[in-house]
């Protein structure tokens, strides 16, 4: 597996291989891999010749006060993982690559906003942070023009505004979306899990439960959104470590909320704080 | 000379000739072609193996109250000229082929902003305007991936905006300005001449020529902006016919109002109105 470090390489290595006539499959992450990465990068092997992961910890996306700093980067074992999975290239661009100097000293010019999709809950949460990561991820599908992008579901709004931004903006490219890596407990994998106190590791499947036993409430017959909304909010407030943010069931594509469940496919969404760690959940419902 | 209107066959055209080797110069129009417009040919087809241009009047750039329906669409006479000075296709989609439908009736999802910008001048009397330039020419750069693109600096804060939009999201694309093509008494080109009465007619090249006092008032030693600004300003208010919106002495790349002219790069900017039409322009100072 090489590693590189230039865009404009980077960008030439791609070219190359599709004017070969080659495939290319792209995972885009922050780092800090994790289970849930690694199949993102099998689905991409199992459908494209060449496989490109790159790993980027982005500051517009974080907040003032957020965990830029303390994000973990253990970089060798990511590119241990990477090259053990079967990619061929990690990009790793230090972040004056990706960003020119002034960008942060005078501030941002050119932003990629997502509206209605964007400003709705982690957007509401995370006011700039989904601006943040549509301006990053056409930088890098400018930098990488692959056919494909492998997203995970365990961050739903995320891929929904991918998905928006590549059809809105006219990216020959395909957004694939990879079913959530859970631990055997349920947890959805995170890089932020790692963050998570004894206590608040053995409570934190219960965002997951809380999920399910909505799904259970709608193959029961439930349909008022209220009823589900509630149930999923009371399972979690059991526990006192868990603060839910949101519980919200919406339209799957749109993410609007819903009043009642008509058949159109719909999304439960979940953002709660266990001490200082936010982690968000979702299921199809 | 093909023309295309599918993007996709458009994009495949353009990769095949990349992988070939060849070199593609873009010219995006809004059509009403003049002989500003077949400079950026000329220019195009000097540098390049392959020439593109597109016509597409974007409605997404004209305000509620502006000339979305009037702008003329002369496409035979454009198709001719293209034709005529070697353009190898003219990419011409509708509008449900650049815009989905449901982007005018709920809405566009995903801008392309440009902070401050796109935010003064023209960005201050036409809000939205440069942003919707941006978001359109985001789409066409990712349907023809070409490695120049063309543009007038008659429109002098656009290609600013687009230079920037380029350079900031990573597109591999080279942005090439033209200078501006004059009328023999000196009157900008633009496809809005033609609204012009015989009277306005008469009296637009004033822009031009109080533009050139300014240079003038430069070259013998003034310094201060103020007093170069009211002087351009002075040569349109003779005319009863001008109402000039804006005079500004600018930063030639970051376009923020100057105070005295110190060495630094710095542009004239005028905009006005004659009767209905607004007419633009701008000098080197």
């Amino acid at each position: 597996m090489q590693i590189i470090e230039s865009p404009q390489e980077m960008r030439n290595i791609v070219k190359s291989w599709r004017c070969a006539g080659e495939e290319i499959g792209y995972i885009p992450t922050m780092g800090a891999l994790h289970a849930g990465h690694m199949a993102l990068v099998e689905a991409a092997r199992a459908a494209n010749q060449r496989v490109v992961a790159s790993i980027f910890v982005n500051p517009l996306q974080f907040g003032p006060h957020e965990d830029l700093d303390k994000y973990p980067r253990p970089i060798e074992r990511d590119s241990q993982l990477l090259k053990e999975a079967g990619c061929d290239i990690l990009f790793a661009p230090k972040v004056d690559a990706i960003y020119d100097g002034e960008e942060f000293t005078h501030g941002i010019h050119t932003y990629v906003e997502v509206n209605k999709l964007g400003d709705m809950w982690e957007g509401a949460v995370r006011p700039g942070h989904l601006r943040g990561v549509a301006t990053v991820l056409v930088r890098f599908f400018n930098i990488v023009p692959a056919q494909r992008a492998y997203f995970g579901e365990k961050d739903y709004q995320q891929l929904k505004v991918v998905e928006r931004v590549v059809q809105d903006l006219r990216y020959d490219l395909e957004i694939v979306p990879v079913a959530t890596v859970r631990e055997e407990d349920g947890l959805a994998l995170s890089s932020r899990n790692v963050y998570l106190s004894e206590a608040e590791r053995q409570v934190a499947p219960t965002l997951h439960q809380a999920l399910q036993v909505g799904v259970t409430l709608v193959r029961n017959g439930e349909r008022e959104v209220s009823t589900i909304g509630a149930a999923i909010q009371a399972v979690c407030d059991a526990s006192q470590l868990i603060k839910v943010q949101y519980v919200a069931i919406v339209n799957a594509e749109t993410l609007a909320p819903l009043d009642t469940l008509d058949g159109q496919p719909a999304r439960a969404l979940i953002a709660a704080r266990l001490g200082s760690t936010r982690l968000i959940d979702n299921i199809a419902i």
